[in-house]
Order: C-alpha cells, then sequence, then structure tokens
C-alpha cells in the first residue's frame, strides 16, 4: 500500500463520519475505485441533440486529469460516465456548446475496490493479461455473438449458463446480426420505421437499443467475465450497419465509447473478420482503431479479429491479436510463431468450434477443442471457445447463447484452475526446440503430449534456471478424464550437456500411453537460479 | 516487345555502323542492360577524399532519371558505376564540390541483355521472386559466410565448388569475421596498422579490400548466383567492426552502396542475427534500411536476419522476410504462418545445418536438411542450405567456403529441377487446412508427405479451380533418391462436398509407404476454371 493509497484508504473510511457530524460539509457521494460515476443533467431534446450538442467533463485527482466525452439519452437526459482508476478524492467539471450542460462542477469519493472488483484487464509482461490488482487474468474466452439482442428470457438463459461455465470473456457484437428467419431484434442502435427496409435515421442513435446492451455488459461483469465487444463485421448485411458512411461509422463509434469505455470489463473488438467485410479500406480499420485510442480515457484492450487475412498486429494501437486460425493450435510448435512477430499476447478467439455442423470450422469434437486449448496453453498463448450443436430449439449457444451442450467447457474450466494454480503466465521454455513444453524456467512446467500416447517419458529440462540437485516434482494430467496423478518420487537433476539437465539416475516418467496427456512438474527443492542467459540458445 | 524496346533494339543494332561510316560522330560506349557502365575520373588525392570530396552522377535514359553516388578508389581514381535498366541511349553528367570532377557529360548506348542476363531479382506476386525480364527466380541459397576474405586459392575452389552445386544464392559477411586462431583476412574494409588491436582508420576505406568483395560478387553473377552480403552481424568483435560510430557505419553503408548497388546480382542483407548485436538499437537498424532506401538507385532487395528475436518485417523497407528458424519447416503446418504475417517473400535462409557439430545448429542429418526444404517448398515458401562438417583442413563450408561434403545439396538440385519444371510459384492449396499440399488451383499441386509413411493416398483436391470431369496425371516423387515415377492412370474429378473434388472412381494413389515422399499432380484434361472465390473458404 503506498502513501497515497493510504491517505485515500484513511479519507474514505472516516469521510462519512466527519460529513454527518460536520452539517456544513458536503457529503460527498462515493463510488468504488473501478466502478462508474455518473453524472446526469438536464439539458435540451430540441433539434437533434445526437449531431448539436457536445458534451464533455474533466475528471481529476489531483494528480491525472481524464478528459472524457459525454452522450444524449434521450429525453432531455445527457450523462457522463467515469471510471475512477484510483481511490480518492475527484474533482470534475463539464464543458458543452450548450449553457445548461457547460461548467456543472462536482466531486466524489473513489473508495477502494472491494473484494471481487479487481479492476480492468491489461496487458501484462508482453505476453499475458493481468488484472489492475496485479492478479494475473487468463483469457478462457467463450463466443456468443448475438446473445445481447435476443429476448430477455435467453439473455436470461445465458447468463445463467456463464455463472456456471469456466469462461472468463464472452465475444459478441455490438450491432445485430441478421439471423434469417429468425425473430426480430428487440431493439437497434439507430432509430428507424423499417428495419427490414434498411430505413434507418443515422443521425439518431437508439439509446433504448444500448441501455440493453449496458444491462449485458453489467451482467457480465457481476460475473466476473470480460466483454469482448465487436463494433464493426459483416453479420449484419440485412440491416445495413456494414455499410454506413464514415461520418456515421464514427459518431457510431465515439457514442459507444461515450456510453461503455466507463465499464471496466470492456474490450473493444474493432471487427470480426475484417477482411470479409468488403465495405472498409485499411484506411477505416486504422481509423477506427485510432479513434478508439484518442476518445477511451482508460486505453481498454484492443484488437481486431481476423477472416482469412492477417491485420498487422504490429501496429500501437493493436494491444494484443486476436486470431483465428485453427490449424495454429492444432498441431504442436505453430502457436507461438505469432508471439514472436507480434510480440503481444495472442489470443486464438477463434480455432473452428465444437458442434456438428457440416462446415469444417463447425465440426470440432469435444477432445480436439479442448486439445486446442492445451496446445494453445503450453506455447505462451491462449484460446477461445465456441460451440455450435444443431438444436431444434434453433438455439446455438455460437449464435443465440442459452445453454452449452458440448463436452469441452468442463475440461476447459479444469485447464483453468490448472493455469491459476501456476506460480505466473506459461511461456515457452525452449523455444523453436520444444514445442510440447511451457513454463517458467526453473519452477513450473507443463507439458502436453497432444495426439502422441507415449509410453514413458525421460525427465529432461532445459537448462535455463536449472542447478545441479535441484529437485522437481511431478504430475500426470489426464486433460480429458481431468485427474491429477502424483509421481510417487521426486527427480533430482544434473546436467546433461550444453542444453540440458536430466534426473541423476537417468529416470524417466511412466505413461499410460493414451493420447491428450500432460504432465505438470514443479520444483520442490534445490536453489532457485536467476534465469537469465546472456543469448538465448538457439 | 514494347515500343520503346523495339527502338532501342534497333539503334543499338545499327549505331555501330553509322558511327563508323559518320566519321565525326562520336562512336558511342556500349554496355549490356543489367549490366556496369563505369565512369572513370581523375581527381584529388590529398586531404582525405572519402570525407572531403562529393561526387554523384545523375543518368537518364529521357525517360526516367536516377541519381547514382561515385566513390573514391585510391590513387586519385573515383568511379560512378550505374546499370542501366532499359536498352538503349543513355546519358549523364556529374557532381561534385570538386571542379576536377563536376559537370562531366558522356553518354552510351544499353544493348538488350544476351542470353543468360536475365536481370536483377525483384519480388514477385506477393510472395515469391522473379528476374527483370520476367522469369520466376526460385531461391535456393546457401552460406558461405567468409568465403570472400579467404587466401585466393580457397575462394576459387569455393567458385569450383559452386559452379558445380545447385545453389543460387550465397550468403556471405561483408566486413570478416574473427575465426580464432585462423589466418588473417587478407584485407580489411578500412585502413589500419594493426588489425589485431583494432587500430582503425575509420575515415578511410580500404579500396583494395572492396575490390577483392567485388571480384567475388562479379564471379558469382557469371555463374548465375545471387550474392546476398551482409552487411553488419557480431563475428567481428575481434576486429571492431560491429563497435563503430553511427557517422562511420553510415558511410561505411554510404561506400558500400555506391561501389556494389550497380551489380545486379546484389542483395542486402542488413544484419545476421540482428538481435545479438548488442551494440546497435532497433533505430540503427532503421536507419540502415532508410540510407539503402534512399542511396540504392535500384531498389535491390533487403532484409535483416535474426537470431532469436524477429524484426518487424512488415516495415516498409522490408522486401522479404530473411529469416532463422529451424523448427518452422521442421514439421508441417509451421512454415506458412509468417507469410501471412508479413505479406512479402519469406526465405528460411537459416533452419540448422547439415553437419556433425555438437551444437544443435549444426548437426542436421542430410535428408533433415533435404526435408525441411521440401516442407517449406509446399508451404510457398523457401528454404537455405548450410553445412558444417568437421574437418582436419579445418574448412567448413559454412564458414570458410571450399568443398561440399554433405548428402543434401545433390537432393536439393533435385528439388530446384522440379520447383522450375513447374508452371508458375506454388502457394499454399488450401492454408490452415492442408499443410502438406501446395500448388496452382485447378493446374498443378505439390503434395509432400514428409516423415509420414501412407501406402495409399485417397486423391482428392481442394475445390477452387476446379471443375467436373477434369484429368490429373500424378508422380510418385522419392525426394531422397531422386526418382519420379508416373502412376500408370489419369484421375478424372468429381465433386465430393463443399470443399472438395475427388476422383470419380473414389481411386486413391498406391504409395511405397517410406517417408519423405511425394507427389506431383498436372491437370491433363478438362477445361482451366478461373480460380477465383468471393471469400476464401475457412
Amino acid at each position: 500500500m503506498n502513501h497515497l493509497y493510504r491517505i485515500c484508504f484513511f479519507i474514505a473510511l472516516v469521510l462519512p463520519v466527519v460529513a454527518v457530524s460536520a452539517a456544513d460539509a458536503p457529503v460527498l457521494r462515493e463510488v468504488e475505485q473501478w466502478d462508474v460515476y455518473e453524472i446526469e443533467l438536464e439539458g435540451p431534446s430540441g433539434g437533434n441533440p445526437f449531431l448539436d450538442v457536445r458534451l464533455s467533463a474533466s475528471f481529476s485527482d489531483g494528480f491525472r486529469r481524464f478528459e472524457v466525452d459525454g452522450f444524449y439519452d434521450g429525453d432531455g437526459v445527457y450523462r457522463i460516465r467515469f471510471m475512477p482508476d484510483r481511490p480518492g478524492r475527484w474533482t470534475y467539471f463539464t464543458q458543452s456548446n450548450r449553457r445548461q450542460l457547460t461548467n456543472r462542477q462536482g466531486a466524489f469519493e473513489a473508495t477502494p475496490a472491494a473484494k471481487g472488483n479487481r479492476g480492468p484487464v491489461q496487458v501484462h509482461r508482453t505476453f499475458h493479461f493481468a488484472y489492475a490488482d496485479g492478479t494475473p487474468y487468463y483469457p478462457f474466452g467463450t463466443t456468443a455473438y448475438n446473445w445481447l439482442h435476443r429476448k430477455d428470457r435467453l439473455r436470461a438463459e445465458t447468463l445463467e449458463t456463464l455463472a456456471e461455465a469456466p469462461f472468463n470473456k464472452v465475444r459478441m457484437l455490438l450491432y445485430p446480426e441478421d439471423e434469417k428467419a429468425r425473430p426480430m431484434p428487440p431493439e437497434f442502435p439507430f432509430e428507424g420505421d423499417d428495419p427490414r427496409n434498411q430505413e434507418w435515421d443515422f443521425e439518431r442513435l437508439n439509446p433504448a437499443f444500448f441501455r440493453r446492451v449496458e444491462e449485458g455488459i453489467l451482467a457480465l461483469r457481476d460475473l466476473g467475465i470480460e466483454a469482448d465487444v465487436i463494433l464493426f463485421h459483416k453479420y449484419g448485411e440485412d440491416w445495413g450497419f456494414e455499410a454506413m458512411d464514415p461520418e456515421v461509422d464514427d459518431r457510431y463509434l465515439r457514442y459507444v465509447i461515450a456510453r461503455l469505455a466507463a465499464y471496466r470489463n470492456v474490450w473493444w473488438s474493432v471487427a470480426n473478420e475484417w477482411d470479409f467485410v468488403r465495405t472498409k479500406t485499411m484506411d477505416d480499420w486504422d481509423r477506427y482503431f485510432k479513434i478508439l485510442s484518442d476518445h477511451d480515457p482508460y486505453g481498454r484492450l484492443r484488437s481486431i479479429h481476423n477472416g482469412f487475412r492477417m491485420y498487422d498486429n504490429r501496429k500501437d494501437w493493436v494491444t494484443h491479436a486476436s486470431i483465428q486460425n485453427g490449424a495454429a493450435v492444432e498441431e504442436p510448435g505453430r502457436a507461438q510463431m505469432y508471439r514472436d512477430v507480434w510480440e503481444k499476447p495472442v489470443v486464438y478467439d477463434e480455432v473452428k468450434y465444437e458442434g456438428d455442423l457440416v462446415q469444417r470450422w463447425g465440426n470440432l469434437s469435444a477432445e480436439e477443442m479442448v486439445h486446442r486449448f492445451w496446445a494453445g496453453t503450453v506455447a505462451g498463448t491462449y484460446v477461445g471457445h465456441g460451440e455450435c450443436y444443431q438444436h431444434p430449439s434453433r438455439e446455438i449457444w455460437l449464435t443465440t447463447g442459452g445453454v452449452l451442450r458440448g463436452g469441452s467447457p468442463e475440461r476447459i474450466g479444469f485447464l483453468r484452475s490448472i493455469l491459476e494454480d501456476a506460480p505466473g503466465p506459461v511461456d515457452p521454455v525452449d523455444k523453436w526446440q520444444d514445442p510440447t513444453m511451457g513454463g517458467i524456467h526453473g519452477e513450473y512446467y507443463l507439458v502436453y503430449f497432444g495426439r502422441e500416447a507415449p509410453e514413458k517419458w525421460r525427465f529432461q529440462l532445459f537448462r535455463r534456471g536449472l542447478a545441479e540437485g535441484q529437485e522437481y516434482a511431478v504430475e500426470i494430467i489426464d486433460t480429458w478424464n481431468m485427474t491429477i496423478t502424483p509421481v510417487d518420487t521426486t527427480f533430482v537433476v544434473t546436467r546433461k550437456d550444453g542444453y540440458h539437465f536430466i534426473d541423476r539416475g537417468g529416470r524417466a516418467v511412466e505413461l499410460p500411453g493414451k493420447p491428450y496427456h500432460a504432465l505438470r512438474i514443479r520444483r520442490v527443492g534445490g536453489e532457485s537460479v536467476f534465469a537469465v542467459e546472456e543469448l538465448p540458445l538457439l
């Protein structure tokens, strides 16, 4: 706890008492750190507030300043939402081109985050993620594209499913998909008389639509789930949202940022299958990223999801790669390669889906889905889930949400629990040499054998972080049956050659000779070695 | 032959006759298209010409203009070298800050390229290369880092070896490696009294060193071999060339460009294992690229070769990726991934070497080396060779040149002949789905089974470019024994499903059940289909 934090904490505890006892000191409204403080203002409702009225506020904790856009919420109501990232006293004043809305001042108190509120997820150690409080965040995402835009019963069912499922991120479309022959979405992002004929008033956003979106995002937040919000896609072709003019696109984006950015579980996914959206150019995609960078005061995570062609994820405004490529986690040795070229976290959000469709992107077995999670994990990358089993209800998790029917989620949860037990994120241990092993040099290793069914594994670790006499405990993991079986001995290492250490007795680990098995190896004795070498070993 | 070309060709044939018959018309010097026209001028030798004298020339064919730097060649001699890229009459004038050297004017005649002169190699169709005359160039490179800097006997032997070898590119260091306990290089790039003590005059380059380099490059050119010239590396630490000041680096680069850029077989490799050179920053590497882009009038191919970390090969000034990563071509499905992210040709210049060293980068079997060439080829990428067998002579091909002792070159030559027989460059046929197959949709396929030893292969092709009733001939290739065995039947295709066509009779190709086999499949009947689809098939 640093000094500033201590002071703030003190204020937060003491202030309500002071406020009550000193009648002429105003009582400060309180909001939890990383929650949302909302300013509500009455303003003009005539003309077109979406076009005519500019509104923002400047928030400061006395050290830093955040410029935050407000938005029109209909019926003469304007709102400005702000997420305080530190506890303590915050002040603000508004700016507007309307007298009613400008120079409104105020203050509030941010209280320290309560248990379960770890703040927004950020990039951590180049290839990984952590919550703002430092807790590692290992993405175990799923996709339910259109769940936000279904009727309340189905939305509630989706949330019930997620409450029990192992997923801590959901990918979802901000504007609705045109699901052929399915019920109309209850709301649309723009005002309009006849959705089927694309008769929108693109100059008027629809606050009711966004309120419904926000309810969904907040419900996810309360379940500890990140909302990976897809801003553009081509699946709304019946509605016409993928072919709006640039000014409309940009206004839509600014409005979305003003409404949603303050929610700490929001991630921005600029597009799904960006290269399949034939109504945009690369300049458009770059511009959307720039708008997000410029106007989101919190720098929420930003990515763009590919179809067949890769976006240049090295660009500054991309925080992590959001990849569609099932082949990359199908066999060992592939997943890691994108880490090298982008030097950012690699999230394989789409590796084909568990399901029974005739399309080859939608018919993975549960075993194969689980396999891909493990293959990505030992490569120091993250894998996402999706499910598309056909069902008489026409409800398919991937599209509508609802219930999960597949065999992979439970096993994905098992992997998640293993990763969350690890002492830190997993990286490749001996890049370009041994694609089966990830871990932390000299401390912790996961070895995944995939489709191989070895009957033994000679105990051998890459030299980095190792020293004579260190002791290692080994457990055998059945990734499908979710068992962890300790090996009844400790392995003591000795140098084998310029690259490896082996067990002093040259012993091997006996394995059951079945596919989809893994090892967890942990140092249980001997010194820790500072695991840095002058040059990596090729 | 376009109109301009025809005119030039006419002039080239007729002009000598005219010049002889009309005594007062000057006889134009002639030089072959894509060869080097050299201006030699007498100038000042006092002071320090390397620092004091600026010299360049402006060349034009009446349509375009090239600004070309000159250089000081010692003993009061200055030279400007220029490669005319089109036949026809070229004029020039010089510019200098010395009266003797400035405003010298002249003209010459570029004659059409003779047989065997196909011009410089350029990037072709995103992922491939072609000579300037349009002939595809498939890189089959090798590495002999220090061959330029060995005694004449060994250099001659290297050239004799290359004359018989299958390689059409050699990677080589421009400044010498410090080979411990080996003979001193005959010349160094700078003047200096005591090389071992790094007592260089970094303000004076050594023309004798560069003349020796040029002899080597020209000898390669005459063998039809590209010279991939490595400009910086860390293996010269005993000499100190990797730790020069930025001004010296830049002057060295400008001098190298002035001397070498006109040779059509020159490629620029900014560094070997750039990330292992701890005396440079990323800004330095970027600046070297920029100097090459700005001052090489011909835009010779530019790359940078990695150690453990990837340079951002998306940067504009990189023409192709020059990669060290043996793992990428060890198993199928990996090599293609870098194509996706960089959208440039991917050359795996270093995939470990055939040899018997204890180091794991230097002990591939010949079989494994050949395997990696095939694995890279069917992925639409290119692989490079290297060899490091220990020998009593202490001559190792990788370092010194000399003779080849390994088993892979002959088989690499076999692959090269197959590729040069193909109707065009090989690309992945069904990216992310079938990593064993490369080719040209509906026309030509190579299938490589690698370490697999199948006994049959069910005839099946990805749907793009296919139509009912097309006929295909199949040959079985033994990549190691270099045999091509035709299958005694023709396969007639019919649609199987949304993805594939198969043989009408559902037939398979019988295979010998041994590793390292491949198939060559060519359409021999039926219509050609324009092989473009609206969206790629995931």
